[in-house]
């Protein structure tokens, strides 16, 4: 019997366009799926680097019209991977034309966009999905498994780092990355918004309140946040306090050639979660030997569990349930058979690599598209994120606690 | 040619009192210092311990009686070892006795206290020295060296994490530590002092402000911190939202068995520093995982550098103006000649140990008295620690970010 | 211009055959080559499993008759990666039909095999690869990078351990690779085999002389290698002595299934480098701990340097030039731009895996048969690690050193 | 009551004088022990070292004299740490003279010396210890006793390294060291005896038979062992090869300035156990990156355990009976009440350092003369290590495996 097939056109051609299409392209081969990915059109604002893609990874058609595309009648799924600003517009154009959509994290710039484009997909009745992709590494995928389970118990603390250095090295040129109105923010909303959607799956808690402090280290781009409330709550002597209006530099490095930036580098919040846990957040683009450095743990009292993204196939558990003699920080191997999604690879002990969290996506994707599997994120869950987003930027602008209650109250998923 | 003797009284018997005795029992074995420590007499609330601490030590007498150690003309300094709501009153009679004063860490349970430790040997003119020993960990010192030589350029992030996990046994029975009234606080006085004088010290930065949160997990003394302000800022619909007055416990496990135990179980801070810089800060005694582990981190625009108490020889030093394909974090051996203090001990490679960083602070203390070398931290700067501390409580019970500029205005010392 | 197309055909549909498709299906997404490889056929012992493969990774052909395979003119290159025992004949039957071979690891089973492939190419003048895969894990490429370049200055000192310990659960089933006649050998064959390989291609240096200890561990197999030769040497009380002929069982669990097993499955090796530094090789089976864990380290006089498979994408590496007090074993990540092959696929600090060292080696084969660039290793090199297997096996048997002088003459290559 | 008193008279005054100072001045501090120590007199060759060292540590009397000393009827104990050429003579008159012994490892120079001092103190009938100062480190304590309580299973696998890297500076000036008529050996007999006892103290197996290759690095001193036999054994073309009796120098820095040193600079190993196990051990004073790094690491089918010196307070552990996905390398912390000995210092996950594993070792002594309890390694077990060191020499100097069947016939003690 030939499997249904799931006709997929993917919007955008950079890095997340190039990692999308590896998974489309990959995800049979080490999957059984009830439907087939078809690797339908790629669509890009311009036609050579879509060209480019297509014949890399096998897509069938390019195109450079995106209008088209969502309403072409041959394809059923919308893969959106455009920079953050245009994910709702998108998003919404796509539900509303009946198509399974799924978009790049995060979901979009603001709460407000993510609100209307979860209302879009429900209107529509259409399967939506995001693309929070380290929920599938198989070493994360086995943390929520042990939290699940009760291995750690009443959990007391959650902690999570998400930084990079990038921004040390001046010439970075990934200029959409460092403007608002593509971007949507800095690290806020392309690491924190990572960490939030981890800390919700993985613990299943809801962030009751936030307290962030936000930082802007370059030149020509060091609004301080709190600088633009026109609130000046300093003695106006310290080095962070700048006369109304007039941001002080803090100049390390060159200046940026694409001229102002106006995202933050740097961010650490407090937060309170719903089961009364304490959790400690920080996003960089400034921090000095963190490559891509991903930390995810958490404490309870019958043990506590740790991940970081370059120890890419482990993770580390303490069993606090042990004689004392025998505790300690256990480090287990997520491939082979001990790990979800890696049977689904190599032997035991063979290491996965980044790409294949979004091939583990794309399959589920697919097997809930085939069956009634329910997948997570999808919007609802997505826009949950951008609230406690919104919240962090608010609490670091306005340099107070902002409470979570009035701005989700949604399930936290499976 | 005879050193000068300093002659040496030390109050209480506990944990401390042994490490100390330790410390001036062993400085001289290893440094060559310009006056010679004698052992002159313990003092302990009760005998029996005293006369075992002496004849374990080698303290030449034993005495109950706080007032006649002070003011036995015999000695020369005091060493206050005893519980953290007797520093103040011990430490100011030692100087209007005309004593050098040395106090175990931190110097009181309140910046009040602290205001009138400072002042009080000030007014006597007599030398003052606070026992953060951590400063003489000879890995943290070489931290410190890195960072103060400029090879970490302008610090961009500091974290710092001191987490311990015997809470989680409930039979704990380290009693005057879970009292307010003796220790002053929980982890915040106990942990987060080291953190605070850590930053300070090593970054060379003063707070400028905190935004905290803090929390107590067991069950007879589960007071949540902001119930007590009278102040419901939540809906009153989650779990940390106890009623007007009538904090809800957070029950793990059996109730201690001491009775109400009221002070922090963990605590997360934000902070602005001096320069710019980030600063996030836990503490915790629940940290499942973590039996006493210190963690330090400094990342600025020409490094990074990185400390764990659990790696007790070791640093991590991250050089970015090395070539890309060269950069990494690079695990540093501090002992031998290679790191201060440590040449006094074994050769390079021979680990040491928890006890060797008070022998080391034993050897400045002495060194300082017996030259015009200069101290630190003395009472000051455990005062500027002490204001750190207030404004964490604070922020916590009150919910907002506390200004420090207002509490402390000191040079950070060296 | 459309590129010049190599049709492949691969013979094999284990654990092998998926990786190789994976790699000739991946190789052309990632890297840009001078010919373009085309999956043409699989050939299988069972056409089911062939089918299956074709399927999942997009063979165009498949075929269960490796006569048909080898002399089909519409093939290119053959890719051998049946069991052990077939490489020889399939390998041999290839190069006389003008085709290219290239062979999965270990080239043979015997020295004497090797030989007759290797100069089977040489008169077919074919060109000729063998799958050593290792040295194409960019890690791996980056250490050999830094030590031809000069950074470990002379070398004193080369470790390398294979360890896995999927023998100790008793119900392994993996059966060919426990059967000597097919496999040619235990631990020595399938993992000695990648450690002799790397000792050559790193430290450019040739073995000259090797003593070795081989051991088989469970009940049905425990044919004690010595004990084979009918010699024996030891004084018949120690526990490894068998009555001759008749080997004692070193019975630690249930017994296998399959009926006796006749391979090493652990081994030490010491041996002399012809630059004068001291080799030192383990490999297990039984290695429990060690799933799948190649160790390799070289320690000069400049520097030393270091790789884990575990830690796949990470090298460390010492220079000894610096400063003492700045020394330190220092971890690089070898992905992005800053490690060889790391730069074909995603941005740095994103983990490739397992599979993605097939993809390096299929590269590197196009490129070489597109260009005029050698490829190592070919049939000679395979040929040389053959006889260095064959006289650690030898040494073992016969309890005694044995000599590489007369076995191998031939340059390491590059 | 006052306890017996152990007066002791300690023959040496360098390194290992100040460690066992040391170690005799703390040990009553820490344990409670059933006899007193008492430091009566230490003995050197110069009386400056000696005063020095008595009034660092507390000596009462000093002399010059080791036959005034090991006659002198107010002393009890003769703790020898002269240099290794001297033990003999040493502890043979001290026996005869009645007194018990303790000598620093290694026992001797060679295994006929062993025989004799073994011989000496049996007849004399006086108690004899050897500072085998490792097995008391307390993580390696641990790692003995979950082999002995059969947590590992049965052994497959030790490995056992013990790499430095002092003589790569060729400033180096530990001169006796590296005589070998004061050595007895270089890294043979300075740190492969260590890993010896290691082996045999922590699996109870016995050495069956060894196979070594020994060598030299440096200008001066590169007399490659096998060439002192006069007996070429390979074809003269490799670099390793002399013309009979002319060593060539393997040139890597500027000679030593002490003129030529004739010790061996690094070693490989490999051996049969006595219970079928294989056993790789290494040793070097030229390995780069190695301080002073003693890795142990024992693997059965049951789990597997490791100890590096550098991680002087933690150990690894992995249980292979726990289900597969909860398996991994467990790091346990060896201090507090989790760990033999450490209990007598701190709190639990405090560092306890190098100087420690003496004051255990002086701890054991004492409590086996002030009872009836054994302590291990006696005499008779340091005479059976050097035997095993003889052969590895005569193997290394021979090209051949040598057994060690009539050698040594001890059991392995306690």
């Amino acid at each position: 019997v030939t499997k249904r097939p799931l006709r997929i056109g993917i919007i955008g051609t950079g890095f997340m366009g190039r990692v999308h299409s590896h998974a489309w392209r990959q995800v049979a081969a080490h999957f059984d799926l009830p439907v087939m990915p078809v690797l339908h059109t790629v669509c890009g604002r311009r036609r050579e680097p879509a060209q480019e893609l297509a014949s890399r990874y096998g897509w069938h058609n390019v195109t450079t019209d995106t209008t088209a595309l969502i309403h072409d009648p041959d394809i059923d799924l919308i893969d959106i991977t455009a920079p953050n600003n245009l994910h709702a517009d998108l998003a919404i154009a796509a539900a509303k034309a009946g198509k399974t959509v799924a978009c790049e994290k995060p979901l979009a710039c603001t709460g407000a966009n993510a609100d209307r484009m979860a209302r879009a997909v429900d209107d529509a009745k259409v399967a939506s999905f995001v693309w929070f992709n380290y929920r599938r590494v198989p070493a994360l995928a086995l943390v929520r498994h042990f939290v699940q389970s009760g291995r750690i118990g009443r959990i007391f603390r959650v902690q999570s780092a998400y930084l990079q250095d990038w921004l040390n090295d001046c010439d970075s040129s990934d200029s959409w990355r460092l403007q608002k109105d593509m971007a949507g923010g800095g690290s806020l909303i392309d690491l924190a918004s990572h960490v939030v959607d981890l800390v919700r799956a993985i613990t299943g808690c809801e962030f009751l309140r936030v307290a962030a402090t936000m930082r802007a280290f370059k030149s020509c781009r060091a609004v301080v946040p709190q600088a633009r409330t026109g609130d000046d709550v300093t003695d106006g002597k310290d080095a962070l306090s700048p006369s109304r209006g007039q941001p002080e530099c803090i100049d390390t490095c060159l200046p940026w050639g694409d001229g102002p930036v106006d995202v933050d580098d740097a961010l650490a919040i407090t937060a309170d979660l719903s089961n009364g846990a304490i959790c400690s957040i920080e996003t960089s683009r400034c921090a000095t030997g963190h490559g891509n450095d991903l930390a995810f743990e958490v404490n309870g009292d019958r043990g506590a569990i740790r991940f970081r993204l370059p120890e890419f196939n482990h993770l580390e558990f303490w069993d606090n349930t042990l004689p004392v003699v025998e505790r300690g920080w256990r480090r287990i191997t997520a491939t082979g058979s001990a790990a979800p999604y890696a049977s689904a690879y190599w032997p035991t002990d063979h290491a996965l690599g980044y790409a294949d969290s979004f091939t583990n996506t794309a399959a589920d994707i697919l097997r809930s598209l085939g069956t009634d599997e329910s997948f997570s994120p999808n919007f609802d869950e997505g826009r949950a994120c951008q609230h406690v987003l919104d919240a962090i930027a608010q609490s670091a602008a306005e340099r107070r606690w902002v409470e979570l209650s009035q701005r989700i109250s949604l399930p936290v998923g499976h």
